[in-house]
């Protein structure tokens, strides 16, 4: 088996670092037997995939995608299984069991394989949003579909011209005389735009009515089935199905809107708001992603590292494992503290995020989520392949892969860029400080929480984080410190995360594990936060040159 | 035309960066005309290949690799415009130019096509330890043939179980009557070990003479020809072909030596010491790899920043070029910042090695081009991917080709953290000390032709550099600590090389851009030394935990 599922460090990181608790309803035991079987589920029938989907191709065939034959039977085997209906509401047929515990399910599916867990992984916020703001009839007729799997849904949000820049989106929506509107228009890099997993695909549109206002403001959001209610195919076509470096499981499409039938999502002009209620549940999820490949690189590390001996020892002894070697230990400490800290970090915010008790400190670190989860799952992966040599070099390990894989989570769901800009341009300021004092408080109430060896560093890293705060307010824009700024937010997130953790770390699985990797963490790791913050602070000049430096 | 060979900046590089002129019949007419004619070949001959060799995969057909005949064409143009004889002795047929001109052709050619520079890229290490240690028979059989191209060569180290750990090597060389030896035992990773370009390919191999001392020490340095000079096959066979992350047109060969006649190269038990003068050659022109990666990196990110309009522009408005927004500016800056501080570091060293006066300071330098200049294309890369967005994940924009390719420089020819151990656990003490002080007086001289505004930038990094080498030699060994030394040393030396352009930068193809990039080296990225010393100095531990931590 390549993918081990992380339960016990998933029910400690739900227990201690999420503190899960504090959900209305949260019952240890029912987690236990879930993530159990969850676990049992992920070993038979989605982590064999992982290494097929690599060889066997998606096809489009006369405006349709293929998914390979063992993908189709591993959906069914998950819809069967009733995995979909975890987190839903009662009265759609769901479980309604916390939400937290859909996206345990969702790591160890990420892990095993981020191409499944990618075609699946974004109806929970079409459910979201569908619950929020559609109409009884829309209700009705989705939800109990989308929770239980037999159909599934998209985000149509980018367009050719229209990447970060959503205010660029052209796809018209005209309104008809039955309430209805037609589409037409080309979404681009579309995940699971089409597949023969599902009967109906729910495609969830960004577009612009006619004479409606120009950039964001102008958005409205659009209910777009393939299969329409009288059982004719929507005017919905793939074009084609792109290539990419990873994630050959996953089918990425150009989908063409030629005055497809859809209605309305919520009230016009309120596109992007809709959008951002499915959109920061997806970078949530990207968090969890970046998890579970990080946990992937690291477990795979450890095993060969374990395993493979080079080198003399420091009694001048023969080959020893390739872990008594100081370099490949500092590399594995890294995977090591990366997972946990994020797992805990990401984790907490989707606790926080069920709870809605505290939104502004939601806001403050979904980007911290997505975006710090997503590179620490490609730092890991990179170290994974340095760690293996030569071998991780090639395919035949499938290191190499998990980088692959692991790479778009950086830039899907809003690039990291951009995500550093909403953290320090708009989230900084917004509401008074509102959110900024929300994390301020919870690196505190973790500080609180951790052991007094941990206290001084969170505390150093406070400081830095405090002052680049400052810094970046007293400005009209961070500009290109925007980036170190979301670095050394995340680091003392992970901090914070990781002072939970480290306060429990008797009872963690690997309690010498747990403990090593935290204080790894705590002292070579969050003093980065010392330099980001100088360099916060002096700024970084990419201004004055003109544009002759940049032409081509 | 997809890379365009930097013949301004690499003429200005070798001007100002390396300062040619010390080179002994140094002529700047002829480094120009030899280089011109070198981008008009690269362009037509070698730059279609690299978009071709990611579809026509390479072949293994009854023990022999098929090379597809668009990499067989390219190699005979290569060969029949005499290129590879350009630093060749004149009694071998070489035209007896610089080596550093040839460097400047392997940049050329391998930002063209790694795959491509990578089959002919070895046999300048051969011809190095064949001139120094070759009986006057074999020198007369071999370097015509290897100067003039007709046969290209192999380093045979890798074997299964001995990777970076060169002290477990298995093959046997077992001495015959005639003074010829025969050669048993599996090479791995062996770039371009079989291939249908060349009559012969000249296998360098690292071998045990039966009885020889355990480790290292028992090696020796083997010839053993595909191609006896009686025409019969030397009994190696090929008995696989690779699948890799990236390199798709380089064949990367696994080798069975079943008695294979081999004659030795240099004395019983010299092995590594040969190996070595191959290796450090080797590690040189991973650095100019590395140079020509970060420059297809950045060349093609500012084609497309320049050509994207994405977002809103300082004055309000429309859709602005990437280029205009500061997260931009800053990956675009970092990749120039990079690339001129690499080829000026590495061409720099290139130049001390030819010249032979200097050798602590080559010494010192090489693990550090290597690897600062290895790490230097991954990350160029990661942000041509980042730069790209969504279309930097397709395969249908090359750019996470570059990725793939680049990926493992940072292991072959000696994996980035063995060049770290070397450089903080030998070199840092070598001989009294002689290669570190032949450094600091580098930098020094560096300081003192920088323009007055880099002095105290680089003051500040040297004096963090000095305080990491104390804290190292005042321990027994560096341990985890050793890769931040390298890349402190490598920030260190590119801070160095970086000084002197700039205060030639009126003289720079593109001053303005020169000028940014000295400026945002110095004011964003050299301050990193400052950190990177002070985790030096205080010591990562990684030591103390117990192998549980670690265990699989």
């Amino acid at each position: 088996m390549d993918y081990q599922s992380q339960l016990a460090s998933i029910l400690f990181t739900l227990r201690h670092g999420a503190q899960c608790a504090r959900l209305p309803g949260w019952d240890e035991d029912i987690a236990n037997q879930v993530l159990t079987e969850a676990a049992r589920f992920t070993a038979a029938e989605i982590d064999p995939l992982d290494g097929l989907t690599e060889r066997a191709p998606l096809v489009l065939e006369e405006g349709r995608v293929k998914l390979p034959p063992h993908i189709v039977a591993a959906y069914r085997a998950y819809r069967d299984a009733g995995w979909p209906t975890l987190a839903g509401a009662e009265e759609h047929g769901g479980q309604h069991l916390p939400h937290v515990l859909a996206s345990a399910v969702s790591e160890m599916l990420a892990g095993a394989s981020l191409s499944f867990q990618l075609l699946i992984g974004l109806t929970a916020g079409a459910i979201r949003v569908i619950t929020s703001s559609g109409t009884p009839e829309q209700r009705a007729a989705y939800l109990p579909r989308l929770v239980s799997g037999e159909w599934l849904s998209t985000m149509c949000l980018t367009e050719p011209q229209a990447g970060s820049d959503l205010g660029q989106t052209r796809t018209i929506a005209r309104p008809q005389a039955d309430g209805g509107y037609l589409l037409s228009g080309d979404k681009i890099f579309i995940s699971g735009g089409d597949q023969n997993l599902t009967d109906n695909i729910v495609h969830l549109v960004l577009a612009r009515t006619p004479g409606a206002a120009a950039g964001v403001k102008g958005l409205s959001l659009f209910l777009a089935p393939a299969v329409l209610p009288d059982g004719r195919r929507n005017a919905i076509a793939c074009l084609r199905l792109e290539e990419k470096m990873g994630l050959h499981g996953s089918p990425t499409c150009q989908l063409a809107f030629d005055d497809a039938e859809a209605r309305m999502l919520g009230g016009e002009g309120e596109g992007l708001a809709r959008m951002f209620e499915m959109m920061n549940a997806a970078r949530i999820e990207v968090g969890v992603q970046g998890v579970a490949l990080a946990e992937v690189a690291a477990q795979r590390s450890r095993i060969y590292a374990a395993g493979r001996r080079q080198g003399k020892g420091g009694d001048g002894a023969g080959p020893v494992p390739l872990h008594r070697h100081a370099d490949v230990r500092r590399m594995l400490l890294t995977q090591m503290a990366l997972v946990e800290g994020c797992r805990a970090l990401v984790y907490r915010v989707d606790v926080e995020h069920e709870l809605g008790a505290n939104q502004p400190l939601v806001d403050f670190l979904t980007p911290v989520c997505k975006a710090f989860a997503s590179d620490s799952a490609v730092e890991a992966a990179q170290l994974a392949i340095q760690i293996h040599g030569g071998y991780g070099y090639l395919t035949e390990y499938r290191v190499e892969q998990i980088l692959r894989d692991a790479r778009i989570t950086q830039i899907y769901e809003g690039a990291n860029g951009i995500q550093a800009i909403t953290l320090a341009d708009r989230l900084l300021r917004m509401a008074g400080g509102a959110p900024r004092e929300a994390f301020a408080r919870e690196v505190e109430d973790a500080m609180e929480a951790a052991p007094p060896v941990a206290r001084g560093a969170l505390g150093d890293a406070k400081r830095h984080w405090e002052d680049a705060s400052a810094a970046l307010m007293s400005r009209s824009g961070a500009g290109a410190a925007a980036i170190d700024y979301l670095r050394l937010t995340g680091l003392l997130a992970a901090g914070a995360a990781w002072g939970r953790l480290e306060a429990a770390a008797d009872q963690a699985p690997h309690p010498a594990r747990t403990r090593a990797a935290a204080a790894f963490f705590r002292e070579a790791m969050l003093p980065e936060c010392g330099h980001l913050a100088r360099r916060v602070v002096q700024g970084i000049d990419v201004g004055v040159h003109s544009d002759e430096v940049f032409n081509a």
